[in-house]
């Protein structure tokens, strides 16, 4: 069986996973620990424990368990003290005070998941991202990143505190990959967060592992604005320090007209510019039903579709 | 299998059912829903769910899981809006809103304890129980009535507002009991707010199942001063309109000096004043290991040993 590391953080590491877990290959996820917003956030400040909320995500998509228990998972309380917090979370914070570190709680939440597969942080050291911009603002935390509208104005250097070492349990993961894929995902605040720490770029350059980067569908306005394939590559090439890719995954699927309108205010599509053949071109968007223009702004709505990119990664697998 | 129920609520039930838990007998545990206190207070208020705080005692009486997931059920977040809740009552009221229903979270986070018997709560009816004292002050509140210290001056009525009706599954267990057991607890907080849900006083004189009576180890200050063993009996039969125990099980081992000295402020041993065939005379008491004298103090340390308790009841069981 084939081994295949997905590194990255948040929605799109949710998206590959989920698509994945239906094939017969070993997977594991590698997740940034940069997380400090909402729910996530607090409980950080709070209790002092492991960003759990990206973590939360790849355990469900990687769920054999009931559709209840994953709805329980996601569940957010509405109210109160409580209000805000998935109940996920909750779970693996619970379970962090309890058996008093992280990477365990992780491992016994999946084994109340049934999850296929191993999540896996990417160091257990508490960090917070930090950016330095151009015009010399600091930005604080991965929330600070993530709001942040002056990103595509450039930075000096963007780092995390304190210097995080790998969780050694994630680069075996790496060393051991027949295939390692990153992203798709927020460029600063999910994929790169997972380079800036300590082993992590010499595993990616010294695995025997074929080497993937999905490109996101969409550029976001004041951090990726006007980005193309090659920028993207470009930008995660400065952290590895040479360009890994065996493959690289473009989306030529076109959203609906509509749909482009609503999302302007937010960003553009981002176009290929390489004419190389490690470029997979293959559409890629998930389906959209449409219930009325205020579901198309309140939830994000042009995206990967698990199917679609896990058929398109599994004809890479079948060759490895 | 002889079909075991024990009605109650709090740390009472947990003694009994983890004592029975060992023997090869069909347990049922119904739970008083009118705990309002601490977390489960909070939780009632905030989210509007049914008191999960007894029902969770329970489920970890039964279960038949890991250490580990006994004890995070058990664990209880120390600061910010978390603080002072339980990791199991927000399993049990984020189940019950992603099911819709008190009595299905109940069913489910039961299969992941991996209980023993079943956990019914008495009504899924929300409830307050009041208590009207003879100087006309109005208790509002199980926690209220907890607090009380002039409950033994007398009292005019107690009620559950608005008045419930029974969960039809717990009235069916104790139709098909083969013995049912009321107590050890709380006589006016955990015990007396079962026989006050519509249709369980009748249940329990029209059921062929033989019933025991598990009295106390101490009386409390301001709430059942002085009371004797007659006085349990007569207490508790005002609510039932008659004496429906077949047996009375009653401590006869005496604790150390040092600790009913220290529990002199909260009250005072129960004594046995009856002299009847039906009356078990037996020592219950748990073992305490003494560590300082603030031990003492914070921890209830004179209390029922759940396997003395199963011994006890087991040679009843045998016998039906």
């Amino acid at each position: 069986m084939k081994k295949v590391v997905v590194i990255g953080g948040g929605t799109g590491n949710f998206t590959v996973l989920k698509g994945l877990k239906h094939y017969d290959v070993d997977l594991s996820a590698i997740v940034s620990m940069a997380d400090d917003g909402g729910s996530t956030g607090i409980l950080r400040d709070e209790l002092g424990v492991l960003p759990p909320g990206d973590v939360r995500q790849c355990l469900v998509a990687l769920s054999d368990s009931s559709r209840l228990m994953r709805s329980l998972m996601n569940y957010r309380f509405e109210n109160g003290g409580l209000g805000g917090h998935s109940f996920g979370n909750l779970l693996l914070s619970a379970m962090e005070k309890v058996t008093g570190s992280f990477e365990k709680a992780v491992e016994e939440v999946g084994k109340i998941l049934y999850i296929k597969g191993k999540v896996l942080p990417v160091t257990t050291h508490q960090v917070r991202l930090k950016m330095l911009l151009n015009n010399r603002k600091l930005l604080e935390g991965e929330k600070s990143v993530y709001l942040s509208q002056e990103i595509d104005q450039g930075y000096k250097s963007i780092y995390l505190e304190p210097d995080p070492k790998a969780n050694p349990g994630a680069l075996d993961e790496i060393m051991n990959a027949d295939l390692v894929i990153l992203g798709p995902g927020g460029l600063h605040t999910s994929l790169i967060p997972n380079l800036l720490v300590e082993g992590v770029v010499e595993s990616l350059i010294a695995t025997q592992a074929k080497k993937i980067f999905i490109v996101n569908l969409m550029n976001r306005k004041g951090q990726t604005t006007g980005f193309k394939v090659s920028d993207y590559i470009k930008e995660v090439v400065r952290f590895l320090g040479e360009d890994v890719f065996d493959f690289i995954l473009v989306n030529n699927q076109k959203p609906d007209h509509e749909l482009i309108e609503v999302y302007a205010e937010e960003g553009e599509l981002v176009h290929n510019d390489l004419q190389e053949s490690r470029v997979i071109m293959a559409p890629l968007l998930g389906d959209v039903h449409l219930q009325s223009k205020k579901d198309l702004i309140k939830r994000n709505l042009i995206r990967h579709d698990p199917k679609k990119l896990a058929q398109e990664l599994m004809k890479i697998v079948s060759h490895l």
